[in-house]
C-alpha cells in the first residue's frame, strides 16, 4: 500500500494529523483527509508540499 | 517505493505530466515536481488532490 501520513505547518511546527492517508480532496473551503481505514477528517488547508518516499503530506492552515 | 504520477487538470482533462513523482514543494509562484530519478519540473499550478492508492496527484492550474 501506498499510504502516507499527514502533518498540518502551524507556526513553523509540524503535527501529524492522520495516518495512512489515502485520498485529499477539496471540499468546500477546505479539504477532506480519507485514510485507508475510511477515516475522514475535515480541514480549513491546503495541499502544501508532498514526500511521497518518505509517506508524507504537508498541509498549510489556509491564511486569514 | 511509494511515488505516484502527476496528472494535471486542464479543462476537465486529466494529462499525465510526469511519472514516479516523489517530491511536490512551493516554489515562487508554482510547484516544483521531482521524480525518484532526478527529473524536475516547474508548473504553474496547485496540488488539487491525491489518490495515493491509486498512486495519482491532481495538479490544477492557477487562475489567472
Amino acid at each position: 500500500m501506498c499510504e502516507a501520513n499527514a502533518y498540518l505547518i502551524d507556526d513553523g511546527e509540524k503535527k501529524l494529523i492522520m495516518e495512512a492517508v489515502d485520498t485529499v480532496e477539496p471540499e468546500g473551503d477546505g479539504i477532506r483527509l480519507i485514510s485507508i481505514f475510511g477515516d475522514q477528517k475535515f480541514l480549513k488547508a491546503n495541499i502544501h508540499s508532498l514526500s511521497l518516499v518518505d509517506h508524507k503530506i504537508f498541509l498549510k492552515k489556509q491564511d486569514g
